[in-house]
């Protein structure tokens, strides 16, 4: 016991000053495994300096990466004063809705990283029922829903929530053409403008300056449009304008949220890969996957709070890390998959795979020291007691079966630890992109899918005129792909052809063992 | 494309009575793969059968194992109606809290497999923003809040938002004993005693017949104490007694819930492997990941109400098959990782690997054929037009990459089709442990996990006590752990110096390397 306890002393990195820790001493590695990392060390650093000078780091969209840097600034910038005071005057009934009435609510239509963030802080800082709260314990923070798919249940299920006249949307899109936030808005204007009400109104953008999304915004005189910069992209704008205008709006200290940000940043520029959690972090990550990502990270905050972190940061690491080619146009089919949602809990839910199963993963555990609230017991013991209790002992048991964890502590949850904990992962993963000589920042994949996606909705288009001429013809999906000239996709009809099925304009019938269509 | 639409056409499995249809052509599999699994075929039939017949399945615990069996006659047993009997009495105010208010809130404690399902049906069916609704719109369905953890933060959250007089507090605990449910239930009743209300007045029970559970609310006069069977797991008590009580205390139509279940039970006993859509996607699992989860299993339903599916389904498959031992006690290290959340929406996160990334998983895509409500976007489409075209272009564009897919369709999402995915996955999680040849129905690893954390606890209490001899006493963790009597346990003395730290009664300074404790 006294070997773990030096080997814990040995690897854990305290930040004495906010009380930040981690504990590597759970992986699997020596210190020959990190002595034979040394030269990646070196390329990090010289790769992270090359970030923060400013240079192209995402070479194929000729793009700068300055998440890590623009925050120092921003909360001295013009633009952060623009969004406090939007907000201040949002939130007192300075600015209204078209109809004069204030607004009570925000929802935020953005997908991916326009959404995940918001989220994640929202739940975290203002805990799950603050919709349910009175204007008074909100402080008059707005209440916060999302729009995050094109799903019409979604939509319909906002709009039997919401009040129309006293609800604010934000419309977050970098280049605007975003499909999903795109249809959101537009189906909301013709919401409101069935209503009589003028969604201009009702609106404020967050975008790149000079997208269609802010023209448009000019154009239906939208409340403001905020300036998104080229060079942050969705996964890593948390602590940019992307997270700051719900937040504010919501009454979160946006200010403190960055403090924790610049604080973890200091904390992994240092060069001394050793004393720099980013580093050892990725030095983790690399020597437990092989360098090809060979175990999944599993993601485990002792936190109800913290529940939505795993689903955050899975964006954040397999969207970056997920790639098909290198940075010398080599294959290479990187990746790091992450999973997760809260402890104690999953130990009821999936912990039996990760005690007893498959040897495949290592697992973050993230746990807080202050309790929110102490709940005596009547037995000696506090609620957060066994919350540790149960956090320790899991790590113990994994231990004791040779399994892989990794362990942060946070003093306490409130915005400052929050940002510190994003920063951490943001800064690991632009490291351990450099260990792998891939480019973090860019999604070459979503393109991909955009694409079909794109000939998906042609298909449609094309279907609609064909049947035109059509009407009352009867048969399989390769028969009416055939007669609507597009033989080839048959597959791809038939998947229209049951939709339209279940949502009128073509009849579908079984005959035992293929459906038979016919156009109304 | 026409072998592509052939392969379609030969691997789909049809309901035509239901709609529902589940495509298994995206598989990287051939006829001959699937006849070399005929003796497991044949071996999961038996099993199957075993199960049904009521012979004892769950060997280690001694256990029948029921969930396919007993939701037959559900629906039409006394402890059916009497639940229906108690929420419509809740519901329309007949029975009342302790000051005669009627109910308007219900508060579910439970963890796992009593949390996880409550919580997927109240989502998919009743929508997320269920409780901001008026009670006209819930048709007096009560609104709901989950205690699923032993977090103050948790509990201090719901006494944020809730009327302690208007609350029923569901306890869940199949032995009564879950100390995280015993802790919330604990913690509640001293909430409540606190206000000088009888919190029996304001509670209800699902627990085993004579559990502990079952006395102390017999005991504290609970409302009701509803039986738990001991031969229904957590993991798949979503269509019995745990499932029921608390939709239908929200007005969920559960009968057809079970509907739901009957149905795929119906066509999941089919023993011609071929035809029954369970053994089939067993099949597909067990030929895609080697006998040995080599790929992980990614969920992506698209539809927004699904969002907690992939997290039901974790708890599902991966504490049922990740095992230590086989059923012949040899060792096997099982599993079968699961995670995802919800498309369109995971294409802009974590969707970039699974295209250009590791090629280590596959995907099973969930797509409703109707739409919640058509919304028009104007340029000749619907909101759902674009969600399917995002579906079916992900598909295409993963296959494109030769990354492998199954897909289901569901006609639509009510109770009926959600208790079909659920019945589905049941099945094929029995049949796939027969593959393996495991024990799908016990959980050893979390009594290992149990174990540890009862160690942890008992040294909390060992600290107190010792403490109370050392008050001033100043040293590191490894000096408190020698004075205290505890030296070998010197790394877990510090994780509860460290809390005390934060939470009173023991003061830390750091000292450039460690930590130092002053004994309060």
């Amino acid at each position: 016991m006294s070997e773990w306890f030096d080997r814990c002393r040995k690897y854990t990195l305290t930040d004495a000053k906010t009380g930040f820790e981690i504990n590597f001493a759970g992986m699997n590695f020596t210190d020959a495994d990190l002595e034979k990392l040394t030269p990646l060390f070196a390329k990090a650093n010289a790769g992270i300096a090359a970030i923060e000078k400013g240079e192209i780091k995402n070479p194929d969209e000729q793009r700068k990466v300055t998440h890590f840097t623009d925050r120092i600034t921003y909360c001295t910038s013009p633009l952060y004063e623009a969004v406090e005071k939007f907000a201040a005057e949002v939130r007192s009934g300075n600015i209204t809705g078209s109809t004069g009435r204030p607004f009570t609510a925000v929802a935020v239509n953005g997908i991916g990283g326009s959404a995940l963030g918001p989220q994640l802080l929202q739940f975290a800082v203002n805990g799950p029922y603050w919709n349910e709260l009175s204007a008074e314990v909100r402080k008059n923070g707005l209440k916060i829903y999302f729009l995050d798919n094109t799903d019409s249940a979604e939509f319909a299920d906002l709009c039997q929530v919401m009040d129309p006249e006293t609800t604010l949307h934000l419309v977050v899109s970098k280049s605007g053409g975003t499909q999903e936030t795109k249809n959101n808005m537009i189906a909301m204007e013709r919401f409101y403008a069935a209503r009589g009400l003028d969604f201009g109104r009702h609106a404020v953008a967050v975008t790149m300056k000079g997208s269609k999304l802010d023209k448009y915004a000019a154009e239906k005189k939208f409340l403001a449009s905020f300036e998104m910069a080229d060079s942050i992209g969705g996964r890593t704008s948390e602590s940019a304008i992307v997270g700051h205008v719900p937040a504010a709006l919501t009454g979160i200290d946006f200010k403190n949220f960055i403090a924790g940000f610049l604080r973890m940043d200091e904390l992994t520029r240092n060069t001394d890969a050793f004393k720099n959690p980013a580093m050892m972090l990725s030095a983790m990550w690399y020597i437990a996957g092989a360098g090809k990502g060979d175990r999944n990270m599993v993601i485990v905050p002792y936190s109800d709070r913290l529940v939505l972190l795993s689903r955050y940061l899975q964006q954040l690491v397999m969207e970056s890390l997920g790639k098909e080619l290198d940075l010398d146009g080599k294959v290479c089919h990187q990746g790091l998959n992450v999973f997760g949602n809260k402890g104690g809990t999953d130990a009821h839910a999936f912990i039996q795979q990760l005690n007893d199963g498959r040897d495949d993963f290592f697992a973050t555990f993230i746990e807080l020291l202050a309790d929110a609230q102490k709940i005596d017991l009547g037995d000696g013991k506090v609620m957060g007691d066994y919350l540790h209790g149960f956090c320790a002992g899991l790590t113990e048991a994994l231990r004791s079966k040779k399994r892989q964890t990794i362990s942060i502590k946070l003093p306490k949850l409130t915005v400052f630890e929050l940002g510190m904990v994003i920063a951490l992962y943001e800064r690991a993963v632009a490291i351990y992109a450099e260990f792998i000589n891939i480019n973090a920042f860019h999604q070459p994949g979503v393109q991909a899918y955009k694409l079909a996606a794109t000939g998906e909705l042609e298909l449609k288009s094309k279907l609609d005129a064909a049947f035109q001429a059509m009407s009352g013809f009867k048969g399989d999906a390769a028969a009416v792909a055939d007669k609507a000239g597009v033989p080839e996709q048959a597959a791809a009809v038939e998947g229209w052809l049951r939709r339209m099925a279940a949502n009128g304009g073509v009849k579908a019938e079984f005959n035992g063992s293929v459906w038979i269509y016919t156009i109304n």
